[in-house]
């Protein structure tokens, strides 16, 4: 189901407790060369879709919230963001609408990895105050992650930014978007985690063309084979999650 | 131009002086019992990306922000929404991360009358720090208000909530979502405005089933005349405020 | 009644339900080369000050807020302002103690353009959580409309910034505090809605000289008989909304 | 000179060096069953209007903020209030007008207890921003205090609540506005510090009937005395601090 | 007791009712060339962990907030502080957490001055809302105020910033950390009340060395005295307020 | 170097570029029936003074900030918090100074799971201001994870909450405050990462006695050689972050 082509008179009569409301996120920012800056905003959209229309009765989808706490891609230009304090706030106040009408089983599912910490805080921020409701969060990837590891030919086995997996996804869903001529092996990216310590570098630091992994091997076909097993996966953890018991 | 389909070095070269960057937005709340609760993001999507269609060169559309303040629809339920004041913040980052980026014209297209008051605070707030920035905003209907009263059968002559107009829109975009059997004489409802006065009541009280105005007189051809009208009345104006001079 | 010169037993018996508590809200602003800078804030109190008089037992009035959202007039100096946000928090915070102690009808009397918004976006935050209150607020140039429209003589017939209107009415009320030598022709402001569309400039660019309309057609005598016409309009008005129906 | 009743132009003209700005703040909330509910804010601009008609080309007067941190008076009702840190905001909000217009000289006087912490926590907030400006803040009894207690009879030889002080002051000034019949003594509140410890108790706690000390030993004659002793002190400590050096 | 040192189990024995809990806070920040940065922390801890120990079985002591409200001491560099409005927040929180567990008796003891505002409205900021609760805060040196000014020899009588006081029980408690070489006379500092005013200026402008008082007169001896005389004054008010009743 | 035992002039002479300062933060929260609520904080100190006491002429040691972000504790009872975004200002604050000052490489050493999240927020919130300084945060379970995993015998080969090593380190370094007779198996606790969804639970929903994995597997002998490995390891990354190169 979704829930912007529902009536509120259907949304009335769909289950508070058994029904898994899904909020996906993305972002809209520098892809580097050669993704359009939507990229995480449509593969997020095309998953969660194609989830939905395979669980259509257990499910209610949300139209996806397009905006990311991208604050770390700003000096790459051509980027929209939040700062992450308010981004939190934000989507602390759309599941407190789903909250607040009754729903007891709300997933933020998300496409954008500067959205993990802020989606994960923003969930313990509500949870004080609904603590009866089954909050949850989740990155496809972080669903997905056998599935995309192992399609991934590059030495990067998980989704980066604007990378082999992004590459190759955005080839499949959106191939006139996406500048071929651009892709280059970008495989020199630092990681945010050195010996177990957290280094705090934006994109500008971490990347010399905004862009991770090695998009050069990203090919149209990798890219449907990792959709439909993102798909597949998403929608069995879907299944698993929206019968877990409520917490007390 | 789409913002989202555009790669960061596309958007690199578009003009920061000429281009207008257009921010639409609007809301997924209760649209009565016939129309579905995405009603005013489809209608003000439609409506602006038909708008890019016609302007390509000389705008950079964004994705519609489908989120509104809507708190005065929650006793309805069946409503996303934000605190106000939030909402304004919302709106504010967004501009702010075209305006840093370099952007001087700025225009946000409404879709939901709850935003009206936030967006134009959000303006003034930019407008302190961005003050030799053309910020605007409007609401697709206070753009075509004469093209729409020219069609529209009912007393009330401008767009309403779930109403002639806005069922009648829906009945040429996406009929599919109209359940066309619940299509009712709303014309009870009460204004906010009363001899001068602003009554500050909510939906849930100023309507009887959640919409205004006379849905039962819409019709798909009136839908599709009231869009062509409308896109062809925004086309117009945004070509004339895109050459505005900038303000100093 | 005037609250502050009520003690705590006096208030205690009045009205929750009946009375009508006014907030006069106004501003302190740069008011052209001619008007002193209280012009907003000294107009609102008489109005509303001859109102009470005539409404004594059904009223009772606050003193005016003399502080308005003013930053539009920031770049002219000589002016007093808050930030728009805090503005609503402020308007918001006065309500509540009100509505807190139990009265059920609250309307501000709005003397200065740039609060319209602000008050009315702080009504949409209190009235989530005071739904069964009537929440009000209208400036006495909307209430007044025809009545002021009437004997203006230049183009705008409406109340601006240090226009005919105002300069006539300080005539009137303080005409120690106009500077008479410097009444001119203002006409050359713009206005902020174009063709449907909000143009968020500030009053450094809308106007030359910090003030609208036609201050050189005032006189004392239009005051007397503007102030006239205001008072007993929204006296009239007054005892109209003091009488509506509760909101459930 | 009074900012109100000043024109731009003449505001202008005035030093930003020499001249002394102030800002005097207050109350409105209940005092007892013998004051108005305006006590604090009509002893305060009184006390402030003479001191600036004896200094008039050396300062300029703000109209009074009659709002005041009144928290602790709400369980008595009959009080307007802010919630203390928006308090302290507000106050920031508008020394910043005058500060960024250029005035080196500010000066909070206060006529309400209540917001002596908020008032110099204000300052503090701002003197980090505008570290070459003197920031100042009194309350009209701190700067009198030895004339204070010479003329009061009761214990308590300062201003406390509706006490003998505030009493007689209004019995000069409103004689109209004291309940005369309700006069008692009230010397049994509780002072907020006990043994070097700050007891934050509210006024319901404190009093037994919201007021303090000796208002049995009010009169007319000595809150003449009380007012012209007050204003001749703060009319001469004006005159010192007005020419202290500025901050580096 | 020790509430860091306590298990769950046996905080949840202790009464709620009875129990006295105490916050100690403080300051890392410039003390003069002579004093280590923590003065304040180590200083404040000492006495309370004394304290502590005289009263086990009546009071649970927490851990120090070493942070404290000292951005008058910034431009000195060496400082760690928040803003003043945060710190009021940070206060609230913890004391928030103990009194949302039922302790009924909170009290804040303070060893850095520029906490007294915050602490103070930080008790007002949480009173509202538990009223019922005995809320109170207290520097060492208003308890012990007699005792302190029986010991000092200097004009300064109080407890100042790397003063005569804090030099000596420095040099009692870490004589290590203390470099006596640059001792030296600091009674050039400026008060920040002059005639009853509040001038808001920073340490950078009220002392010429980071420091005020008599440092040079400090002693090892003299802090032993100091110190003992603190903490059996503060032991006795605290065995007093202990028992005080509760507020209703 | 400790920061709280340095005057203002020892801290002056530090390199601002080369020396890295370590800002400790942890939690005093319930910790099950057999450890002190003071466990975080007395564990963190405990490492990060011995890793200071080997590193001393290349950091700078501020004392443990012993608050923490325990919000999901407080169903438990005995537990101090703070709202987690009030928590991210709080570190941000804590860092301003030290940045502001000058300071260059910053690390956050964290001691309590709960504080993953915020820290790394703050970091982000922090880096658009500080683009050029070296923000960095680790738990000091992240840096020795391989060291920790050797000697645990449990299931679980990390830190969680009051379990076979927390209590092991504990009852090494203050066994008087462990209870022995309460250790015991707590292995029944639910992870927070189910098929790569994060489910937002608290302490109350995710264990039985606020306590995970063994405690009762915890000895001395273990804790020394936990502690002893901790302090290698944490030691060696300080020094090779120390020295990385600043970013641009």
């Amino acid at each position: 189901m979704k829930y912007a082509e529902m009536t509120a008179i259907e949304l009335k009569n769909v289950s508070r407790e058994e029904t898994l409301v899904i909020l996906p996120i993305a972002a809209v920012e520098q892809h580097g060369p050669h993704l359009p800056t939507g990229t995480d905003e449509m593969i997020c959209t095309a998953v969660v879709e194609n989830v939905e229309e395979r669980l259509k009765e257990k499910v209610v989808l949300l139209p996806t919230l397009w905006l990311g706490a991208s604050q770390h891609h700003l000096r790459w230009g051509a980027t929209l963001t939040c700062r992450v304090e308010n981004y939190e706030t934000l989507l602390c106040e759309i599941c407190e609408s789903l909250l607040n009408d009754g729903f007891r089983r709300v997933m933020i599912l998300n496409g954008h990895g500067g959205n993990i910490g802020p989606m994960q805080i923003a969930l313990r921020r509500l949870q004080v105050d609904f603590p009866t409701c089954q909050l949850m969060a989740a990155s496809y990837w972080s669903i997905a992650e056998d599935e995309i590891a192992s399609v991934m030919e590059g030495n990067c086995k998980t989704v980066g930014h604007a990378c082999e997996a992004e590459t190759s996804l955005m080839m499949h869903l959106r191939p006139e978007l996406v500048d071929e001529s651009l892709l280059k092996n970008c495989d020199d990216y630092k990681l945010d985690m050195l010996e177990g310590v957290y280094l705090c570098n934006d994109m500008f630091q971490r990347t010399s063309q905004g862009a991770t992994g090695r998009p050069d091997l990203a090919s149209a076909q990798k890219g449907a084979e990792l959709f439909s097993r993102i798909v597949s996966r998403v929608t069995e953890v879907f299944q698993t999650v929206q019968i877990l018991p409520l917490p007390k």
